[in-house]
């Protein structure tokens, strides 16, 4: 039940987080394809943004999911590591806006790496908080137990953050690769799970 | 579970779509009914373009709706099939909000058939995908068998965007025809549902 | 379970649209209590209309529960009537801006009465799809069978509408009219529900 | 059932809430750190208010979802208690925007604590609303007894009020202080429910 209303409510934060950023996309005031070109309002770079961001709250998005499923009670540490979680998703969309709108520069790039950062030490957060609640040994704590994944990218978002002033492009492509890593969808938990499943 | 949480979160997201397209419709400055029809403000076109994109956001709900339901198991492949779906569907207050604007000039009416005929293609990914998980033999592959209204679809939408450039009236005659099509409720996985019940 | 997905997402249509409302309330430039009252930009005829609003939207939710909650079954007619009201929910928080922005001006009060009247209309429609659905002599059709409140309140929003554009002012007090006969709960349903279930 | 819609539409108004916040830290124009910064544009506090107004509704949420979920039963009162409660949550965005661009000045200050404390007593309503349907010996009164600080909140929100205007700085610290004080998650209700488990 109180799980219930958690994933109902991350739910809801995380669709309007993942839609209001298409509200960064305005509608030109031209009518032809070239107005989407025009110099105050490129609309590619906005685009790019657009895309990058949606799939990093889909990431999210599906990972939450997978990480609420394996647990078995919440408590109010939870439910607090949760909104900090979804505070720093909610600063993505500013964050891919400023980025859009300047086309990938230096400032906006490392500000975007930092809400990633933020974001990726409140999941790794969050997910302490679950392990703490069900014990060290239990089967979360062993399902959760390598998390390569989680482990090197926040490395890559720290390099991305060091080099955006001066390569913004290379600090995006970061993103973008970090992203392509997570897009292998995250088996370890449900493997886990099912080897379980087996030995009972 | 798993289902049910990719349901709500697939509504979550659409119902925000559908709800924000209305933002589009900005509030005159004037006070009297001629301040609707101002000439950078008519809020004819915007308002038939709203009717429209909210009846297709509406259709791809009620599909999404009977398609889910008929299916048993979703998987991580499934998942992003379904997210990439909502990208393109988010897509569409922008594409209304652009017809709506320019009274359905060309380039805008090009540009919103793109967004339809992506949204089409990715809800066919998302079929194949499930069909995929429950095989060929699978009764929800009969009951999406023939799949005459999401063939033509993309046929028409292929004509409308080749034409947009010189007849925008026609090009925007063939969405609303196709909205029309799609309004006569998909039976088809409903009525093999209820035939497998009657074997049973 | 179809029914179900009905619910959420009319819940989530809903919830958007009474919290984007407060969107028009837009944050004054200045820092003084003087500036919430600036020519244009008094905040107190955009405050009335944003009240007037919520308790309206809240009232649909609250019926809309009862009556889903009422009912047994759901298809496809139910479930695009329940659109069509979403729809013309949709547009109160346009008619909201407008008669706020303009404090109560006539044009814009005769309009947001188009909204509300064509609002009702599509929920007595809904009412009707589902009434069909389970026959004329089923528990739901008596519940429903007087509604009163139902058939008196077109006849404010016509009066309203034919006066708006002389007595704005008139017209106005007839939406907080009715909103007020609404505010009693609606308890025909409950009430029939319960004897029904003391006579088995 | 009733319950349930309950929880998932009040859910899906804080979602948005807390959301649609983020819309007022608006990109800026340019793409350096300075932009940040600008006269018109200080990122900072309009950062500091989202924190805080961030925490508020996530207390909110939280208080809200042990407070239904210890209820039994729903009424036409506490939906409509409900409802009132979350139009004055409606309003938190509205008075964190307007703290943020003037920099907590004392109007935007006062207006702050005034809807804080609309919303504490729309929630002590919600409480009294949902204690007499359940009657004042019941397990849930008992839960709720002492209420310490729902009962001092309002004392600290009346005296910020009051001193905004000359002291705004020491007002937004009382602000601060009542976040910090309910961020201890609100045991009593759990306690006194297991408490009653351990008798049975």
């Amino acid at each position: 039940m109180e799980k219930g209303r958690l994933e109902a409510f991350s739910d809801g934060v995380i669709a309007i987080i993942i839609t209001i950023m298409v509200l960064e996309l305005k509608v030109p005031h031209g009518d032809t394809f070239a107005t989407l070109r025009d110099h105050d309002h490129d609309l590619w770079p906005k685009f790019l943004s657009y895309i990058l961001s949606f799939v990093y709250v889909g990431i999210y998005w599906n990972n939450h999911h997978h990480l609420i499923k394996a647990a078995d009670r919440i408590n109010g540490g939870i439910l607090w590591a949760n909104l900090h979680l979804l505070f720093w998703l909610s600063l993505i969309p500013f964050g891919a806006g400023w980025t859009g709108e300047t086309g990938f520069a230096p400032a906006p790039t490392a500000l975007y790496g930092v809400v990633l950062l933020m974001a990726a030490i409140a999941y790794w957060i969050l997910q302490k908080a679950i392990i703490a609640e069900h014990g060290k040994d239990s089967l979360l704590a062993r399902a959760l137990g390598r998390d390569l994944k989680g482990k090197i990218s926040p490395f890559f978002y720290v390099l991305a953050i060091a080099t955006a002033m001066k390569y913004p492009l290379f600090a995006n492509s970061l993103y973008v690769l970090v992203a392509l890593i997570w897009l292998i969808p995250d088996q370890r938990i449900e493997k886990v799970l099912k080897e379980d499943d087996r030995k009972h």
